[in-house]
């Protein structure tokens, strides 16, 4: 069964517009074993609006659509609909009375536009609207089902919850179940590669996407089928430990959490603190470890260092040495590094001095150049990094990197364990 | 002409997808007088790209499809593309050799799955990517303009500005000029009241649409209609002018800007220093201040001081004022602010400490609770804060409201001025 979801509304086409009721939708359809095919977005004008009924009606056996329900001269759904579908509009004097009794409840005579909604295409299901005064429609024919549903996000969430979900009970067919593989460290076409031959032994049922952007990966392993849920968690859990055979070393997380839950989870299990000295980054790293709650436990603080006199102040890199090598070289970043863990008292000090960019570059340190350093009771450690892409690019990658050195040096069997 | 947006991509299906890409390409259209007509998400499944196809080129002149242009199995878009139009792929070995020299810059061979992206359709032209291997793809038919562009952002939006915008030159008819004034301060309902008598008065074309988010206001000033360019200009500055009357103290910036431009534009011109000591936002204002580019010309440092040892050590605070006051008040708050200017050096300290949550709420003291200080020549002054909302959401607003006292401590007739 394909399922598509439409939302009707000039404002929708805007450059400022952020879709949430498709999302929220898409999400009730999921938990019923119910997955999205298309979503379209269509402005109020009547032809493009039949022109999408059409398309939707040809390609789609349920169809929910929202918006374009309202008493405005612009809320054309239901005419529009009807003629597409060849179906008359017919009067209900009992919606016309539930809104005259809801406008009479708030002291205000209803309003000649409201008659608008008064108007029912042959042969539906009006769904009651508790929120506001536009009714929901629910046509089921032979070869489709459609919702006509209202806007605004108070009054389409319940109707969908209350109306649309009981009626596509037994429709949704068994499962969808959803798990998230979150890898740092490797490109996506490296990524791919070494995934090539896990592709064509995928269990029965489970289909693999995968997302990337710099600095991070993610796969999602899906299940779309029967149940029972055990085996069908089984499947997932088969696939999930051959690309772990693949991909280990990359992988930071295994159930969608972020690389900052994943090192604040390890410091805490391993009773170790951590405290950050930042050139480049501007104290992303220490905004990415506090987003985490209870990250008070295990992270100390943040040396935010962008001036030399600063690394130099609060953390004692010599003069000297940024003079000798430059504020962004190995020997600063170690410094850094040694400096925070000294200064701080915390386990593991992570250092990163680097050319954010876009300004700043030269031939021998160009945007992009950023040292990582770590300092821990083993010593220190320092990586010389190049990463591509703007400003932001370069701060979230340095941020990720450094995330996921001390992840590492967490992680039993990953080499050298603190 | 009916314009159309495409993202194809499976995950772009799913109830956690957030869609900007076809935003900001919105926006784009809409500055050479394009408005979209249709936007449609797809999955990767063949059939279901071919049918989405079809349809678009049905009902669409100016097609822009994005996503499916990687190198990993479930990327169709460019095969499935030169099916439904009966043209065949054809290798290109320059795209090769580009992509092989991409590898080669970082250390790293090429992998044997790009090759897939060397491919063509037959008759389009190819627009570079100078920041991922999946090259673009320009078709000009007689019917219709079709761009094929990479999904990731920081790859379609400069392909979409430098190669789709200069190829579209003189198809858009009219105008439509946006303009868009940020405030802070002020709720959105509170916000809505004070403009309810801007509305009826709008300048002919103009229309207006709100943002709101925790924290952030955003007011979208857009013209549509004929030119000449100044006349409608002159709309937009008329209006602007009109809600500047009424919201200016709470204005940040009247095109665009975020606070940390606007502040570092303000830092810059006044030749201030500023230095931050950070508590529960974990260094997001550090971050914040050094996302703009050429920040280190006044950024100097950001002391991370999560623990309170660290708020000691680092910033002088007396271990007696955490005793007495604890550390989320305004004594510390205070001194923290003025600590950082003091070892900084800077001419403005600005301080946070609060309860950022979920935990660590007391009745006295409750989630949200943030002191913010501001340390300067002319003295100290510090601001009690309650604000709503998760983890994320309060340390964002602390950011914004400390920004934001930055930015008025340095506007000229706002009260003191630095």
């Amino acid at each position: 069964m394909k399922v598509e979801i439409i939302a009707v509304g000039s404002e929708l086409l805007r450059p400022d517009f952020r879709d949430t009721n498709s999302l929220r939708l898409t999400a009730g359809l999921n938990a019923i074993g119910l997955g999205v095919s298309f979503k379209t977005v269509v402005g109020d004008g009547e032809s493009d609006l039949a022109r999408v009924f059409r398309t939707a009606l040809g390609r789609s056996q349920l169809v929910l659509c929202m918006g374009g329900l309202g008493p405005t001269e612009d809320d054309r759904t239901r005419e529009t609909l009807a003629k597409v579908m060849g179906r008359r509009l017919v009067f209900h004097k009992e919606i016309r009375d539930g809104i005259r009794e809801r406008f009479k409840r708030r002291g205000v005579p209803m309003s000649a536009s409201n008659l608008k909604q008064c108007y029912v295409i042959g042969g539906a299901e009006v769904l009651e609207n508790p929120y506001g005064t536009a009714p929901g429609l629910w046509l089921d024919t032979k070869r489709h089902k459609i919702a006509l549903l209202p806007g605004p996000p108070r009054e389409i969430l319940p109707m969908f919850e209350n109306h649309v979900v009981p009626r596509l009970a037994g429709i949704g067919r068994g499962l969808m179940i959803r798990r998230v593989i979150r890898l740092t460290g490797l490109g996506e076409s490296a990524m791919e590669t070494r995934l090539k031959p896990v592709y064509p032994a995928l269990p029965a049922g489970v289909s693999i996407t995968t997302l990337a952007s710099p600095g991070d990966l993610a796969i999602h392993l899906i299940y779309e089928g029967a149940g029972p849920g055990e085996a069908a968690e089984g499947r997932l859990e088969e696939l999930d430990r051959a690309i772990g055979r693949i991909l280990g070393r990359w992988i930071y997380s295994r159930n969608g959490e972020s690389l900052e839950e994943t090192v604040g989870a390890l410091l805490r299990m391993r009773g170790r603190t951590i405290a950050c000295a930042e050139s480049c980054t501007g104290g992303l790293i220490g905004h990415r470890l506090t987003d985490v709650p209870g990250s008070s436990e295990y992270f100390l603080e943040s040396a935010v260092v962008y001036s030399n006199k600063a690394k130099t102040r609060r953390l004692g890199v010599e003069t000297s040495l940024i003079d000798k090598h430059g504020a962004v070289s190995a020997a600063v970043a170690k410094a850094m590094a040694l400096g925070i863990r000294r200064t701080s008292g915390a386990d593991i000090g992570v250092a990163v001095t680097g050319v954010a960019g876009p300004g700043g570059g030269t031939a021998r340190k160009p945007v992009g150049l950023v040292y990582i350093a770590l300092a821990h009771a083993g010593g220190a450690t320092v990586l010389r990094n190049l990463f591509f892409g703007g400003r932001a690019e370069v701060k979230f990658q340095s941020s990720q990197k450094a995330l996921d050195l001390v992840r590492k040096i967490l992680t039993p069997g990953s080499g050298k364990v603190l």
